[in-house]
C-alpha cells in the first residue's frame, strides 16, 4: 500500500479514549507530597489549587482508557486528527535509508500540542462551574492554547507569562489578547510569590517555575478560580496520549512499524503523550521500541539531574513531585525554546527514564536551530524550537542509518510552529546566538536546596 | 451521510490540471497591451520579464484543462488537499439555517494560498534555466511563499516588500531569510523606478503597484532573472483554480450543492481560483450561483473605480490591463490587510464583473476585525485580515439566512493565518485602528492619469 505524504486519519478514527500509560506500569511513578508534611496528597489536599474531575485523573493509576467527553472530542474536529508525515523529502534530501515519519500538532491556532489538554482542563473546569482560571506560559503556546480553549467555554482566563518570552514575542500576548485573555510578565508585583522572587533575583528573566508559583497563588487566593497546568502533571501527559494514539492508529492502518520513537522534553507532556502506547506495549511485552527523549543542554533535566523529590515551582508552593529536576531554584538561561526551560521532568517520564525504558540526550541551541533551517527548506514547514530539538536527534539518527545502511523507521513529533520564535531565527541568522551548557558547579548550586524527603 | 468538521480529499483526489476558466467564458477578458505602442502583447514581448512557460499560460485562451506537472502535485502534496471545513461552531452561534463551508488555505508556513502559484512560477523558471527570480510582496504571504518554492528548487530570490508592511511585520522578513531570499523595503533607492517614486512622494509608505514597478526593472535588467508576480495576472489565477477544483470536488463528494460563493479581492488570484470551476458551470449553464467579490472600502477597485486600460504598477513599466481600476497612481491609505492594497483587478474577474457574472461589496477596516475575532474565538482559526473580509460578509450572509429562514450553503475562501498580523490586531484592541473610505474628489484625482488607449 503507498504511503502518502499526509496520513490522515477520519474523524471517526479521533480516539475515544485517552490512554493512562501508569495502568500499564509496574513500577509506579511515586505520588506527589504534601510541601509541609511530605505526606502523600489526597484529592482533598489538591482541591483549593485544582478542579476536582482533574484531581481524579492526576491520582489515578489504575483505569487504562478514560472516555473523552463528547464536547472536548466535537472541539477536538475543529483540528484533529492531526497529520502523521512521512518526510519522504527530508529522506530524499539526506540519502538516508531510514524512513521518517513526524506527526504534526502545529495546524492550529496555538500552534502546537497544547491545545489538546488547554480543551480538556477548560472543560472540567466549566463543568464545576467555576468563573475563571489562571496559568504560566513560556514561550506562549500554552496560554494561547488555553486562552482558545477558555474563549470557547466562556471562561475567564488569567495568564502569567515568562518575562523573557513575554519580551521575545509580544505578539503572543496579542493572540491571547484575540482570545480575551490577561497576560501578565512573571516575576511580577501582583503576587506575594512574584514580589520575594523579584527581591531575591532583581531583573530576572524569570521562568516556568516562577511563573506557576504565582499563577498557582492568584487561583488559590480568588473565588471560583482554579489553577491549570501546561505540562509536567500526569493529568496532562493523559490528554496528550492522543497524539500517541492517532500516530500507532495511523501507523497500523498502513502496517509500518516504528523502530524509534523521539520527542523533545520540556515539561514531558508532549513527549509523554506521544510514546504513551507504544511504551504501553513495550511494557505489556508486545513490541520493542527505543524511546529518546531530547532536551536543551542549557536545561539538562533527564541528562544531568537528580532523581528525588523536589517542588515543581520555584516558589516551593507547589506539591513536591519525585523526577529528574536541577533543583527548583535553577534558573535556566534564555534558551529560546522557552518551553523547555523548566528544572524538572514529569514523574511518569522520570519513572520511565530511571527503569531503562527510555533514552536522554541533550542537544545545543545553534545546532538545533540548524537543523530547523534545514528541515524548513526541505518539508517546507517552520518548526518551533522546542520541536527542533526533536528535528536534530530524528536528523542524527537518520544519518547513522545512511552510514550502516539500516532501513530504520524513525517517528518523532512536530509539535509545533516556530511562527512566533522569529526573534529567536533572526538572532541565528544573525551569528548572535549563543549556546549555553552550565558547568557542573552551576547545577551543584540549584540542587543544593533539594527538600529533605 | 454524515458531514464531518473537515473534509479533506485524498492526495490521489488532488487535481491533475489546473482549470482555465478563460476557454469556457464567451466574453474574454481584454488582452494586455504594449505601454508604450498599445498593441497586444505578444509572447516575445513577455520575454524579457516572464519565464516563458508563464507567458504561454498567460496567453492560453482556449485550453480549458493545463496538466499539473508532477514536481508541482509532489510538493502540493505536502501541504494539501487543504481542508474544506464545515462551519458548525460559527453556524450554532450565528442561531442560523445557513449551512457555511470554508476552504481553508492556512496550513502551510506561507500562511496563505500563495504557494500554490509560486511553487508552479518557481518549477517554470527552474525549467527554463534561470538563476532566480524577483518579486514584490504587499503582506508578506506572497514573498514567503515564493522563497519556499525558490528554496526547495534552488532558485535565488529577490523580494521587493511595500514599505508599510516591512514596518509592520519585521518577522515576515525573518520568515523569508529562513528560506533564503533577501528582501528590500519598497519604494527603495536599488532602483531607478524606486527613486523616482521617492522624488514624487517623499516618505510614501509605498504600495503593491511601487513594488511591482522594482521587482520588474531588477528582473529585467539581471542576467538570468525573471519577474514573477503572485497575483492579478491570469496564470496566476489559474494555479489558483486548485483551490475551486478542490472545494468542488469536496461538496460534490458529500451532494452538496453552494448557493453562494464568497471570497476576499484584492488583485483577485484568489478569489478567481476559488469561483473558477463554479463560474464555469455557470457559462455552461450547468448550474447557478451567487459569487460575491470583498474588498476594502479603502481601496474599492470594482465597486468604485473604472473599467478600462490601466497600468499595472504605478511606475508604468508594465503592460497594460483592462480591469477595473482605481488609477495606477493611487496609493491606498495603510490598510491592514496589505494583500488587498492594490489599485486593480485582474482582467478575468474585471470581465464577469462587467459581464453581471459577479457581485461585489466592499467593508471597512474595524468591521473586518469584529468579524475576525468573532471568528477565532468560535472556528479556533486566527485569520488573516484579507481573509476576514470574506469572513464578514459570509457571516452577514448567514445573518440573512436567519432572518428569512432560508437554509442557504454559503462557501467562502479562507485564505490564511493572521499570525504575522498581530500589530493590527493590537490596534483593534486598543481601539487606535481608523476606517478610510476616499472621497470622490480623491478617486477622481487617482484615475485622472489613465493612459489613452
Amino acid at each position: 500500500m503507498e504511503i502518502p505524504y499526509k496520513i490522515y486519519l477520519s474523524e471517526s478514527e479521533l480516539p475515544k479514549a485517552w490512554y493512562n500509560l501508569r495502568a500499564d506500569m509496574v513500577n509506579k511513578p511515586a505520588p506527589l507530597l504534601d510541601p509541609q508534611t511530605h505526606q502523600p496528597m489526597t484529592a482533598k489536599d489538591l482541591e483549593g489549587v485544582f478542579c476536582e474531575e482533574l484531581i481524579k485523573q492526576e491520582l489515578d493509576e489504575t483505569t487504562a482508557y478514560i472516555p473523552i467527553p463528547t464536547e472536548i472530542r466535537d472541539f477536538y474536529k475543529m483540528y484533529r486528527p492531526a497529520p502523521l508525515i512521512r518526510a519522504y523529502c527530508l529522506e530524499k534530501k539526506l540519502g538516508t535509508p531510514a524512513k521518517i515519519y513526524y506527526k504534526f500538532e502545529g495546524n492550529n491556532t496555538s500552534g502546537s500540542h497544547k491545545l489538546n489538554s488547554a480543551i480538556a482542563q477548560a472543560y472540567y473546569a466549566k463543568q464545576q462551574g467555576l468563573k475563571g482560571v489562571t496559568t504560566e506560559t513560556g514561550a506562549g503556546q500554552w496560554g494561547t492554547a488555553l486562552s482558545m480553549a477558555c474563549s470557547y467555554f466562556g471562561l475567564d482566563c488569567k495568564v502569567y507569562m515568562v518575562k523573557c518570552s513575554y519580551e521575545q514575542k509580544p505578539f503572543r500576548r496579542e493572540v491571547m489578547r484575540t482570545y480575551g485573555a490577561t497576560v501578565t510578565p512573571s516575576p511580577s508585583m501582583n503576587t506575594a510569590v512574584g514580589r520575594k522572587i523579584l527581591e531575591a533575583h532583581p531583573g530576572t528573566s524569570g521562568s516556568l517555575g516562577c511563573a506557576i508559583s504565582e499563577a498557582v497563588e492568584v487561583a488559590s487566593t480568588t473565588p471560583g478560580y482554579r489553577y491549570v497546568l501546561g505540562s509536567v502533571l500526569n493529568q496532562v501527559m493523559l490528554h496528550q496520549s492522543v497524539i500517541g494514539l492517532e500516530t500507532k492508529a495511523a501507523l497500523d492502518k498502513y502496517n509500518v512499524k516504528a523502530d524509534i520513537i523521539i520527542g523533545c522534553a520540556g515539561g514531558g507532556s508532549n513527549l509523554g503523550g506521544l510514546i504513551a502506547p507504544f511504551v504501553g506495549e513495550k511494557l505489556r511485552g508486545e513490541a520493542d521500541y527505543r524511546i529518546i527523549a531530547v532536551e536543551p543542554s542549557s536545561c539538562p533535566s533527564l541528562t544531568r539531574g537528580k532523581y528525588v523529590y523536589d517542588y515543581c515551582d520555584t516558589g516551593m508552593v507547589c506539591p513536591l513531585s519525585k523526577m529528574y529536576t536541577l533543583g527548583s531554584g535553577y534558573i535556566p538561561a534564555p534558551n529560546h525554546a522557552g518551553g523547555l526551560r523548566y528544572h524538572g521532568m514529569n514523574s511518569t517520564l522520570s519513572q520511565l527514564y530511571a527503569d531503562g525504558l527510555m533514552e536522554a540526550v541533550s542537544v545545543k541551541q545553534t545546532e538545533v536551530f540548524e537543523a530547523a533551517e534545514y528541515f524548513a527548506r526541505i518539508e517546507g514547514i517552520l518548526p518551533a524550537p522546542e520541536s527542533s530539538h526533536a528535528i536534530k536527534v530524528a536528523m542524527d539518527e537518520a544519518r547513522k542509518c545512511k552510514e550502516t545502511g539500516e532501513e530504520k523507521t524513525i517517528v518523532f513529533g512536530l509539535t509545533g510552529t516556530g511562527y512566533f520564535d522569529m526573534y529567536a531565527y533572526e538572532k541565528f541568522h544573525d551569528g548572535k546566538m549563543e549556546d549555553y551548557v552550565p558547568t557542573d558547579e552551576e547545577l551543584k548550586k540549584g540542587l543544593a536546596n533539594l527538600p529533605q524527603v
